[in-house]
Formats: structure tokens, C-alpha cells, sequence
């Protein structure tokens, strides 16, 4: 019982934290993006080639979620673009209070869209809010197309999946109608951008996503 | 402190099952792993591959971890070799007590290898000794070579890494020997096998550490 107890006191104390972040970001008129997905699917070269398409639209700034190493956060950087390197050390996932932690001297009001890259991980990041508008999935064809079934939470609630490196569909076992269909038994609304950060396939259509969005705010 | 104590009792209490099912796990001359890796980096093809090379040998039984479906140990069991699917409803990682309880109902004495596959993610599973003999992490060439430098933990305690899917090396930019020294940071003594589940490459060799492995018990 009392780690039940403590399990929703953590989550009572994140969805705190969660709902003052996502009144900042509207105040500040930002696009907030949480990006999950499994370590390897690419998240972070999804990340290079939207910040390559839209740096002369809109400022961005990423915040990047790892357990170790400023690698990621030195690649956005490498690209001109602002980037925060959160390390969790041993952490599963990021929570509100460390993106609170990561923006605390960040002006909000000179930016147009946050985006931020969680903890490779299907599981625990699925629980925690973090404030953002929309949370985004990346999949990848090398994962199995059976993944939306065997981790269904990471789907609820989340705006758009995106399903990486199909360059490789010819070289492996994936059937992207099923991996769809898994993932929509958890959430029917979901938008699906089959993308390439290879041969740059697909990127067109889910930067043109994220500029709609934009206008949104 | 509240939320510090009670994870140092939870870990306290998986250590003292662990314990105990290791004890158990020796008594009946039982190979015991705990497989570890990203979700699709090719654990239960893997497993397949073992099963179809030592059960004429050996006396094998799978547990299969996972968040939801009887998916993997059907497989298994397609293969003629018996399976148990223990599924965690959201839980990020399998502890020693879920291998207690799949296991109550076995007779470990007529069993030579019990290969556990472990839920889909590098972090969390780090943390949780089940009892096993060796913990093997399944990686692959898909995932990125820095793979071993954000997620370090997960190769402590580890005694052989398998870096799958080594048929796809001419379509992704990977550096085996970059991926190697990351994780070699982390566990001197690690043992490596480059593996394919798809062309079979490798699986020999692995497969004769198992046996050799076995033969110690």
C-alpha cells in the first residue's frame, strides 16, 4: 500500500508541475514537443532534420533528455540551433520539474517551438506529463511491427506517430498497416508519418505537420 | 527522503528473492539468463534461434516478460519448447518475485536452461537482479553504436552482449568497434557476439558459450 500511496503522490506532484509548465507555454504563444520513443529509433535525427527545415521560419529550442552524455545536445548545437542536455543519471524518463529545472533561464517569449527529446524508453515516459501540446511518438520499421501492441500506453494520448527509417523495409520483417493498426486499437485519432532521415523521405510531409501546428499557438 | 527510502527497500526486498531463487536455481543444476535489450532489437528472434539449436540437447523452458500479449511465448511454443508469458500491465521491468511466481508451478529439476526474456528497455531492468546466472543484453546495429555510452548501467553485471541484426550493417551507418569500447567503459570483461537472426550469422558461436556455459552448471 505504501508504494501505491507514493506512486500517485509522485504523479499528483508531476501533474502539478505539468499543468504550470503548459500555462507558461501558452502564455509564451509556444509549440511544445515531447518526443518519445525507444532508444535507437531515430528521435534525435528526426530532431536534426526538423530543426534543418524550419530554423529560417521559426526559433527553436531543444531540450535534451538522456541518462548520460551531452552527445544529443552537442548535434543540435552542431546545426546552429539552441539546445539544453539534461542528464537524469540512471533516471527512466524526464518529469515536469526536470524540464522546469532545464528552462529556468531560458526566456520563453523570444521562442516559437520547444522540442523536447525524452529518455529512450517505451515505458515509463508514458506516464508523465510534461506540459507539452503535443506528445509525438517515433517508432522505427527495425522494432517489429508488433511494438504498438506489446506497449500500448505510449500511444494514449499522443498527437502523431512517426515511423522511421523505412528506407530499410525492402532488408527487414515489418508491415507498416499493422504496426498502424496496433497503435490505433490504443488511440483512433492517431496521425502516422511514415519518414526516412536517410534518404529524407516523408520529411517534407511531417515538417508541414509541425508548421500547421505552429500556426496554431 | 520518502521516495529514497522506499526505493532502497523495494530494491531490498527483489535482492533477498533474488537470492533465494538463485539458491534454488543452483540446487537444480540450472543455466539460468536474464536477457536484456531495447523492445526489437531482436531478443525473442534470438531466443528462437537458441531454442531450435539446443533443445535436442538440452531440457529448455522460456519465461517471456512483457508489458501485454501471450505474443513471444506463442512463439516459443510454435517451437515446440515450453514457455510461460508473464505479462507486467504496465511494469517497466520484470523483479525477482514475478519470476518466483511464474516459476511455482515448474519442476526445475528436469530442466537444464531457463532462458528469461526481460521487458523491452535499457534502463530499468538494470536494477533488478532476478536470481540468473548471466545477464546477456541484446543490442543491435540499428540502434546506434553511442547506445552503450547513454545507457552505461545496463552493461554492469552483464556477462555477454549480443549485437544483432548484423545482416543490415551495408544500410546503416554503425561502427562496431565504436559500439564495443562504449560498453567496454562500463564492463572490461564483456563478451561480444555479432550476430544475425536473419542470415544466421554468429549464431554458432553463440550458441557454443551457451553450451559451454550449460556444462558448468
Amino acid at each position: 500500500m505504501t508504494e501505491i500511496k507514493l506512486k500517485k503522490s509522485v504523479h499528483h506532484r508531476n501533474q502539478i508541475q505539468a499543468d504550470l509548465n503548459r500555462k507558461i507555454f501558452q502564455e509564451a504563444h509556444l509549440l511544445t514537443l515531447n518526443v518519445l520513443g525507444s532508444p535507437g529509433s531515430g528521435k534525435t535525427s528526426l530532431i536534426e532534420h526538423t530543426v534543418r527545415h524550419l530554423a529560417s521560419q521559426f526559433k527553436i529550442l531543444v531540450v535534451e533528455g538522456d541518462i548520460e552524455t551531452e552527445r544529443d545536445a552537442d548535434r543540435i548545437r552542431a546545426l546552429g540551433v539552441d539546445a539544453i542536455q539534461f542528464q537524469t543519471h540512471g533516471a527512466c524518463h524526464l518529469d515536469a520539474m526536470m524540464v522546469a529545472q532545464s528552462l529556468e533561464n531560458t526566456n520563453l517569449a523570444n521562442l516559437d517551438l520547444l522540442i523536447i527529446e525524452n529518455v529512450g524508453n517505451l515505458v515509463c515516459p508514458a506516464n508523465y506529463d510534461l506540459g507539452e501540446n503535443l506528445r509525438i511518438v517515433v517508432g522505427s520499421t527495425t522494432e517489429g511491427a508488433d511494438k504498438p501492441l506489446k506497449y500500448p500506453e505510449i500511444f494514449l494520448n499522443t498527437a502523431a506517430c512517426v515511423i522511421n527509417k523505412i528506407d530499410l523495409l525492402p532488408y527487414v520483417n515489418f508491415n507498416l498497416d499493422e504496426f498502424e493498426a496496433g497503435a490505433r486499437q490504443t488511440n483512433q485519432n492517431l496521425k502516422f508519418f511514415p519518414t526516412s532521415c536517410t534518404s529524407n523521405e516523408g520529411i517534407n510531409q511531417w515538417c508541414q505537420f509541425l508548421t500547421d501546428q505552429t500556426k496554431k499557438n
